[in-house]
């Protein structure tokens, strides 16, 4: 058999048979902004997630992170944005609690069955006498539609100016090559995976960054579908840094309703096809959010070729796309590779920088640690498109990596000077 | 006997006996901006040496460093500001050897008692053309005044808005205690510290900052010099982070013009008078520096107590000093002080997140782990200060460190989007 991946052009998570979704406004955040995100599934569901690495956790996530080490099957995922439930002492886990009894008693599900997020400012408990009456609207208005997903979306967003969803459909059809595969037996493997991301400042590796509720119905077991989001996580959400800060909330969420399982291994085809349409969905999230980057004006992809070991690959990227020098040099649309380089000299990986090329888009700029006679100009104008990648080839063995992270403009400084005002 | 750190009110590295300086305008930098600094002694000099650690290193600080590493006795130190000797392939070392050669000739002194040091822009190589008669205007300005002193320091300025200069003088009387020692040898040993340090952008730790240069005439031996220098530079300079990158060209050398050495001992009552008063001295170099950051408004001082182990407290500091949106907070004097917790959280130090408090200023505003109900307009108060202390206990030891850096501005982002332009 063989397999296509299809990008769907409108996503939502409701496009996933078996979802239910809704977003409402709750009155946590001011101006009527919608701030209760709730998703819901008649069956129970499987459920796989990544959390933050942040050694402060906000309650409502600490609260998810047991019910998923307890083995839970969730009905419903309740996310909160406008404050985060974090850093308000006991009461943070009384909330937490609270919450998801009120969701569960509107439901008529156990509360073992629901999931908690929350994003926002930390360290200002939820007001529960509006979260209890927005919980109550948000299951009125569940709906199994794309409108619905959307609505999640604008309710789980803070500074982000733009939500962000994702969809693909996989469908495998007979080869040639083995007549053993009936169609019925294709159909049967089809499925769709589609994903919802929140994430604009205090964006940084290690989960620490961002909420993503990911749907699926794909035949893959508990532990495949576990096992495939820690892989994809690690090749794209982890590689997206807005500003280097790491936030105390933040997690992916993947749900999946599929009643059967076929596979868990990843090496199958199935699972060869699951990974590859996560990793679709999950690269298109975590180029979103890196493109929305507070204040951000363009997309920077690092590329780091012939490191001398995968860590060594990391670091680079890491280092540069880190770096506010290079970040503001972006903004500024000014060539100056040597930010690069240097960013790449401190980042602690091995390596000649007698050997070191640099490239910007296209232009060579650096090579063998020397500078060349670029053309200023044709740098520039690659430094000002949407998308520019940065390109440092260490010359020192066979690894790469890569990281997205944006430029560094005045509007970060405006957003992050008054973020809670 | 007992010594007294007498800090003085005008400071100029001529202010040690023995030390001539100027400052000219070469034509690196347009607009007739001094861009040549040059220090001379009459007598070779013991030298004391920290050099970036960053794994891309500039010509002129490879030759330098060599010189120090062969035991050298110099006897001038001649810095270029505007472009940095770096990444310019051979050219680079072709172009340090033939500085020193040149200030060499024109000060009749052995090429091998001429250091180099350079910052700016790397990768552009430096006009020979300009720099050799620059070098004769800079030996012919040579004088041992205040004013030479403060000539020098303008001339390695770069993004720097104002001069940093500190001295101290130490002086030594018969204590009662003691009435072995004479008045005469408590003259012997009373001594001068000198500095003047330039950086402002892509400032961070382990020497990848700045360049400093201080001349003293203490008695004391060359190894002393280079271990005080050292112990002194990693409680200051590299702990100041402007916004966290580090350049390839910085270092702080510490030139001695003293003729004997009576203790090569740091345990010695002159060592710790010694190490005192360059603590001193260096202190107010890196806050000066940190309060200079590029589009600074103001000081932010970063105090961890209570850490598990010295690499926490310094990893801890370290996290809150580099975290933009810590930096951008206090421009907009927000007391989130929840984003102060979340750099803690994932620096890296162990700590329990339920025990910790935050202070902005005086202000406590979380306590174990939870908000206070603080007063936000004294909170605000003290972060609208011209320096401000962000504290941390993380009650999980008995580890202290602290960290200097400045607030994130519009103007970083404007100063640094176009550098080279």
């Amino acid at each position: 058999m063989n397999y296509k991946i299809n990008k769907l052009e409108t996503a939502s998570i409701c496009l996933v048979p078996g979802f239910f979704a809704s977003g409402v406004a709750s009155g946590i955040k001011p101006l009527r902004k919608a701030d209760l995100a709730l998703v819901y599934s008649l069956r129970p569901l499987s459920v796989a997630g990544v959390f933050t690495r942040n050694a402060v956790k906000g309650d409502s996530l600490l609260y998810t992170q047991a019910l998923l080490q307890a083995g839970t099957k969730p009905q419903a995922l309740l996310i909160n944005s406008g404050n985060a439930n974090a850093c308000v002492g006991e009461a943070g886990m009384q909330d937490a609690r609270h919450m998801a009894a009120t969701v569960a008693a509107a439901l008529n599900i156990p509360t073992e069955a629901v999931l908690l997020g929350s994003t926002g400012v930390i360290g200002q408990r939820l007001p529960m006498g509006k979260v209890e009456p927005g919980i109550r609207a948000a299951v009125d208005a569940l709906e199994m539609s794309v409108e619905a997903g959307h609505a999640a979306m604008r309710a789980i967003m803070t500074t982000d100016t733009v939500p962000k969803e994702e969809a693909v459909r996989v469908e495998f059809t007979s080869g040639n090559d083995d007549g053993a595969a009936g169609l019925d037996n294709a159909d049967y493997l089809n499925f769709t995976i589609a994903g919802m991301a929140k994430g604009s400042g205090m964006i940084h590796p290690n989960m620490a960054t961002m909420i993503g509720v990911i749907t699926t119905d794909a035949p893959v077991s508990q532990s495949l579908l576990q096992e495939a989001l820690s892989l994809v996580t690690s090749r794209t959400f982890n590689r997206t840094s807005v500003d280097g800060d790491m936030s105390v909330c933040d997690m992916v969420l993947l749900l999946n309703s599929a009643e059967d399982s076929l596979t868990d291994s990843l090496d199958s085809e199935l699972g060869q096809a699951f990974v590859a349409a996560l990793e679709s969905v999950c690269t298109d999230l975590a180029r979103a959010i890196a493109r929305d980057g507070e204040g951000a004006s363009r997309l920077i992809n690092v590329v780091i070729d012939g490191a001398a070991s995968e860590n060594d690959a990391y670091l680079t990227a890491l280092s540069i796309a880190r770096s506010p020098l290079v970040k503001t040099a972006v903004f500024g649309a000014d060539a100056n590779w040597g930010r690069i380089l240097t960013a790449a000299g401190y980042s602690g990986a091995s390596f000649d920088p007698r050997k070191v090329d640099v490239w910007i888009g296209d232009v060579i700029c650096c090579q063998d640690g020397a500078a060349l006679d670029f053309d200023e100009s044709l740098a520039k104008l690659a430094m000002q498109q949407d998308e520019i990648t940065l390109r440092v080839d260490l010359k020192a063995g066979s690894y790469s990596d890569h990281y997205w992270t944006c430029d560094f403009s005045h509007d970060y400084v405006t957003i992050n000077g008054s973020y809670r005002s």
